[in-house]
C-alpha cells in the first residue's frame, strides 16, 4: 500500500465539492478562488495521540475531531469554512484506520461544506495536522483584541463536559451514564453558525480549547482589560451536574479545556441585536461575567469572594 | 517553557512582513488578502525525522528544508509564494532546536518574501508540517495534465546530487569531497524564479521530490501520454560524476529523489520563447527526452536499448 493509495482512500470518502475549487487533490498544489471583498482566514491545529485524544479513540472520532478543532477556530473569527488540507502521519499503512479517519473527517466536512483540497500522508508516529481556510467579508472578522470595559462576557453551550468525558475515558470517573460527556469529548461541534451570527456584534471572540480561564486570559491580554467571571453562572449540563462534586465540576469548567465553545464579549448596547441574531441559530448562550479595567481573569463566587487555582484546583483565595 | 514561548521564539525570528497580511500570528486564525484576478495555490508537506531528513540533520537545515519542499511545489505550479503556516510537533520544549529551526525557516522565507502567518506547536514525536500559499494569475497555473506528444521534456539544475549526499551522510559513500552533495540534500533551493518564467510556456510541470521517473510518471498518467528519457542526457554535477560509478549515478539520478528540481514539458514551437524567458533567471535547464503516444516512462540508453529497474537498480532490459 503506497502513499498514493492512502490518499485515494481519503479522496474517495471526502467528496464535498465546491465551485470555487479550480483544482483539487492530485497536483503539486490545489487552486482555489477567494471571492472579491473577502479576506481569507487561515489556521492550523495538530492532534497528537495521547495528548489531544486518548489512546483508544476510534479512527472516526479522530478524523472528526481533527477537523472540528480547526473549524472551531474559524467559528471564533466569524469566518465561513471553505477548504481544508490534511497532513496525516501514520506508523503503518493501516487502511482500516485511514478509511475510518476519512469517514469521520468527511462527515463533519459535509455538514459545513468544506472541501478537502490537498494533503500529505507520511510514515511516522501518528500525528495529524489540519489547516483550514475560511472566508469573511473584509474588516468583519472577530478578533481577540476588541473587548472593552463595560462589555458583558458570554459563552455558548455548556462547559466542562468534554473534560468530564476524558475523566470517564481515563477511568477517574465511574458508574454514571457518561455517553453524552464522551460524545462531547470525541465529537465536538464547532459553533460555526453562532460565530457567523455574532459578526458585527461581539467585540472580541475566542474558542475555548485550553480552558475557559486560559482562553479568556488571551482575550484580556490582547484587549488590555480584565475579565471577571461569576462562577455560579457557568452553564452546566445535567450530565455534568450529576456526575461529580461541585469542586471537581468547577475545576473542569474553568480549566478543563476541549470545550470548543465560543467565549465572547458584547457591548451592552448590542445585547438586544445579539439575541435577535442568535434567535434562528441553534446556539444557546449564557452571560457569565463582565469586562472591567485592569488585567487578567478573576473568578468570583456567589458570596463575592475571589477563587483561584490553588493546589491544582479552584478554591477560595484568602 | 510553554507552547506560547516556543511560538514567540519562532515569531521573533520569522519577521518577513507583507502588506497583504491583515492579521498575523496570535489570534484564532490569520487574515490575508488575495489580490483580484489571482487564484490561490495551496499545498502541504510533512517532514518526519529519519525519513525526510537523516537523524543528525541540524535544526537550521530542518527548518530550511521544511519550507523548501513546499515552495518547490509552488514553483512547479508557477505560483508566487506568499504565506506559510507551520505545525511543529516536538518531543520536548527544546528552545535551542526551535531557535535553530526558526532561523533556517526564516532564512529561506526572507529570500522568497514568505510571511509566516500561523502555527501550532505541540508535544509529541518530531514531526513538521508546513502549508504554503502562493498566488497565480487566474488560469495560468502549470498543471501535470497538459503534456502532449511532440513536446520536449526538460529538467532544471542537476539530478542525483541530494541522493548522493544522503549516501555520504549514511556512510555508504566515503572518501571524496561531499560538501556540495550534502548541501544539496540539506538546503534544497526551490526553483521559484524558474517556475514563474515557465508560466504560459510549459505544457506540464512537476517538482522532483520522489525521483525523476516516479514524478514524470505522474505527468504521463495525468496527461495520458508516455515519456521517453535519454539516460545519457541527464544533467550531472562534477561532484556527482567524481564520486560514484556510472551505474550508481544512474540509479541516483532516476530514482533518488530529493532533487527539488523542476521537470516540465514544452511544445516545440515554444522552445525559443522559453529560452528567452529563462535568460534572465538563474535556472539552467537541460532537454532530457520527449513526450510520445502511450503510457508510462521509458528510459533509453545511448545504444537505443531500454533500461529498467531490475534488482533494485537500473539495468539494460532484455
Amino acid at each position: 500500500m503506497s502513499e498514493f493509495s492512502l490518499i485515494d482512500i481519503i479522496r474517495r470518502r471526502c467528496t464535498s465539492s465546491r465551485s470555487d475549487v479550480v483544482l483539487g487533490i492530485g497536483d503539486d498544489a490545489a487552486l482555489v478562488e477567494v471571492p472579491p471583498g473577502c479576506e481569507l482566514a487561515v489556521c492550523t491545529d495538530t492532534l497528537v495521540a495521547g495528548i489531544h485524544f486518548p489512546l483508544g479513540t476510534t479512527a472516526f472520532d479522530i478524523g472528526w475531531k481533527s477537523l472540528a478543532v480547526n473549524l472551531s477556530d474559524l467559528a471564533a473569527m466569524g469566518a465561513t469554512p471553505a477548504w481544508a488540507v490534511l497532513a496525516l502521519t501514520l506508523p503503518t499503512d493501516d487502511v482500516q484506520f485511514v478509511a475510518g479517519f476519512a469517514d469521520g473527517f468527511a462527515a463533519l466536512a459535509r455538514m459545513h461544506k468544506v472541501a478537502l483540497i490537498g494533503g500529505d500522508t507520511t510514515q511516522g508516529p501518528l500525528c495529524i495536522s489540519v489547516t483550514v481556510h475560511g472566508l469573511v467579508p473584509r474588516g468583519q472578522a472577530m478578533r481577540r483584541d476588541g473587548a472593552r470595559p463595560g462589555d458583558l462576557v458570554f459563552v455558548s453551550g455548556t462547559l466542562g463536559d468534554a473534560a468530564a468525558g476524558l475523566q470517564y475515558v481515563s477511568g477517574h470517573l465511574r458508574g454514571q451514564d457518561s455517553d453524552l460527556l464522551k460524545q462531547r469529548l470525541n465529537r465536538p461541534e464547532p459553533r460555526v453558525a453562532g460565530g457567523l451570527a455574532l459578526r458585527g456584534l461581539a467585540s472580541a471572540c475566542i474558542d475555548i480549547s485550553d480552558g475557559l480561564v486560559a482562553d479568556l486570559g488571551h482575550v484580556a491580554k490582547a484587549s488590555g482589560v480584565a475579565i471577571e467571571i461569576d462562577r455560579w453562572k457557568l452553564p452546566t449540563s445535567f450530565a455534568l451536574q450529576s456526575c461529580c462534586t461541585s469542586a471537581l465540576r468547577t475545576q473542569l469548567q474553568l480549566s478543563g479545556g476541549d470545550d470548543y465553545e465560543l467565549a465572547f464579549t458584547v457591548p451592552a448596547e448590542k445585547i438586544d441585536a445579539m439575541n435577535d441574531a442568535l434567535a434562528g441559530v441553534d446556539c444557546a448562550i449564557t452571560c457569565i461575567g463582565r469586562v472591567v479595567e485592569g488585567e487578567g481573569v478573576r473568578v468570583v463566587d456567589s458570596d463575592g469572594n475571589e477563587i483561584s487555582t490553588l493546589h491544582g484546583g479552584w478554591e477560595h483565595f484568602s
